[in-house]
């Protein structure tokens, strides 16, 4: 038994006019899924063209990663937005990306996980845009609640596994104001991995040990470090005899 | 003979946020093409996908009115941007807009019409974007020169009369600097679309007979007498046996 | 004995480029202070220009209206700024706004009014910004509550009161969810008025009587009926030998 | 007889949000006067503080470095703005960064420049601006033509000179399409500067030698190789005993 394949997704073209953000020259290679800002909290049409045919070079399935309108927040500041709002700003940053690519998923960016956990009006604002785009979208969240409504407005869901993040039970992640709450030695996020390939578990926070359903790791791609933690993923992959393959191509 | 049916074609979906623009209710039922903007120069998310159910609920076709990145200068204001920014501008844009709608046309909005007459690679910029786009989109432009690259770039183009400038031999229109260049008076404007609708003509500024060959008609819909003129030419189709049809409607 | 002179205030200036919101034109003249948006949540440079020599013409003391980065939202949105972020968002508004004139006053605008409630280190950033600014500026503010953080602060601080809005003991305002937390009716507005210039209290929506404090009447600006109703307010205030002052002519 | 002393300015502050561009940190100790974006083309609230607090620490002028409002193209591109909107763009960026500093200079941004040289009332009116905000604000642009104006409009004008850019005579700077343009070798900027403090000439790209008057050398801030090339500037100052001084304490 065990896992066969694996997808690795990491956010890209974050880039905007003259300011570059993100090593996605290097990353692209090492991942199997992009999510690729649309223009609201990052990214603009000319970094979206070019993300689109970077990833189209590497094989890479291309992904909405629509964010709040806040360019200099970063989408990184809840705003009190209202449903239908949000659901056209999703429905609006789908559709653009369109034009540069075929899309394989969505994934929201920023705040908007918090936001969605808190309130489930706007998390099925998100997921009935996704549906309503059409074409089959993955949903990509983070394992655990966030996959269930997601399941319950149509979509197929994916769901992903943060390797530096500690969690609690119930796979709610560690706020990154708790001391532990990102795994900083590349040899504990290793182990971490090895251990979720061999046993399908992880170690809490608390020191429990939880059963884990996923389909993608979630690569950083904006550190120094970050190829290099992917590249050690992917030898972790290799070694346990897991394929690393897009969202679309597994068995969701 | 004669023409047996043109299209009414209006700016539509230019509000902002809190900020309301144009008289977009009363204008839907008189038109049948509407140019939606796409939240570059004026338009939202929300204005949008309400824009669009309004054209729908009138039998109204829909097109993408892209146009330049700044609100501040509501897209009147050359700027200087590539070819390649502004192809990449028209691809988001038009692809932003099919998430609210299935699109039947696009016309470039404000300062790109100047731009696009100065600079041909601009103009066929524009073009390929909108090709590229697929779904057999109208190209609507002015008519005259404007419409020979857009044919040769393999669009399906339809040509557009304003009823209410003045023009130079060649279809140009008079710069708005020019005295007479707006014809102010309703009476004057009824008698150029008879003399257009009975003999295919108009009079140019200089005095001169010269053949209009025209699709649509653009008519204005953000000044308080905008949809006392639609009705006047409505009124004006019906007496001469004109039926007013939409682009996608018409024999191009 | 009684009040001797009032202030009224109104928020002015939201127009931006193409886009007008407001009666500026005709309010001006009824008002003694200006709450001048300052490019964020409303208004541009030109505006702003145009705005300040209104005000000039008029004798209108002006004040800067500093609001969340949130056009599209009009600044009416709650976001999870920090109190550095919102400290320099001010510093910035209340400065560029003096490029254009002399300032009288502060106020918060949109939904810095809640945040600020809610979060008192948010308060106490705008306060200090205001404070930092210097040119002894009048920090201008609902009447209760909130006035007390800013005499902390070291500002001058004048109270307002709204004239349409229903309150809670305590000086809260009832949450525009409720029904009747907005009044409606004209008569009501000005025996509310009446009363409180005679006795100095207003009745709750839960019936009590308590006493206010107040220095200015804020009255709104971008209602068709806005107009009458300021003027309203200045036949009142001459009926009760009011003096209708700006804020700077007030003993505070 | 010769240059006693000279300035060294460079844009700084250039970043935005989540963006980082620039390496102020180093750059900032090697340099007299700091050209800081204002939020308009690039720059934000919170990095004009730090930028203005990082100048201050090094004793270096803090000068407003107003440009167009495009973000996304980084003020680099020509827009049709009229003279009345110009220098209200000015009046305004100038202001707010006073907000967090006082203010030695003003210096145009990016198209700024050839928009000035080709249209007389742009430059006018953006002088007219600087002239406004008072405080003796020195007017810092390239040495030649672009002073007279600015003088004439009464502003202390001082005038910069480019170390890495070849001139026609006239002290025309050579456009960046011609070949030759951009000086890149590090050792002919070097020769370059010491014949001019040897000299007061230099050698255009026709080969003609002419004389020029400047006050100051305009350094890169956003290349890895910036903070060399400033040294190298600084270090040919000490070998021919000139000066390093920020413009408010040169004899202009």
């Amino acid at each position: 038994m065990g896992i066969a394949a694996i997808d690795l997704n990491c956010d890209m073209g974050e880039s905007f006019g003259r300011y570059t953000l993100g090593f996605d020259e290097q990353m692209m290679p090492l991942i199997s899924s992009a999510n690729v800002a649309c223009g609201f909290h990052a990214g603009d049409p000319h970094v979206m063209r070019r993300t689109c045919e970077l990833a189209r070079q590497h094989g890479v399935g291309i992904g909405a990663h629509p964010g709040l309108p806040d360019l200099l927040g970063f989408g990184r500041r809840a705003m009190s937005v209202t449903p239908g709002e949000l659901r056209d700003y999703f429905t609006y940053q789908i559709a653009a990306l369109r034009g540069f690519a075929a899309l394989q998923h969505v994934k929201m960016h920023g705040a908007l996980f918090d936001m969605a956990l808190r309130d489930a009006a706007l998390l099925n604002a998100m997921c009935h845009a996704s549906w309503e785009a059409g074409g089959d979208l993955i949903w990509l969240c983070p394992a655990g609640a966030a996959a269930i409504p997601a399941r319950r407005a149509g979509l197929r869901v994916a769901e992903e596994f943060y390797a530096d993040r500690a969690y609690h039970p119930g796979l709610r992640l560690v706020s990154r104001r708790v001391p532990g709450a990102v795994i900083e030695h590349e040899d504990e996020v290793r182990e971490r991995i090895e251990r979720l390939f061999d046993t399908g578990t992880l170690r809490t926070i608390e020191g429990d040990t939880i059963e884990v359903c996923f389909h993608s790791i979630c690569v950083h791609g904006d550190t120094p470090g970050a190829a290099g933690m992917a590249r050690a993923i992917r030898d972790i992959c290799a070694a346990k005899g897991v394929t690393v393959r897009r969202l679309g191509e597994l068995d969701l």
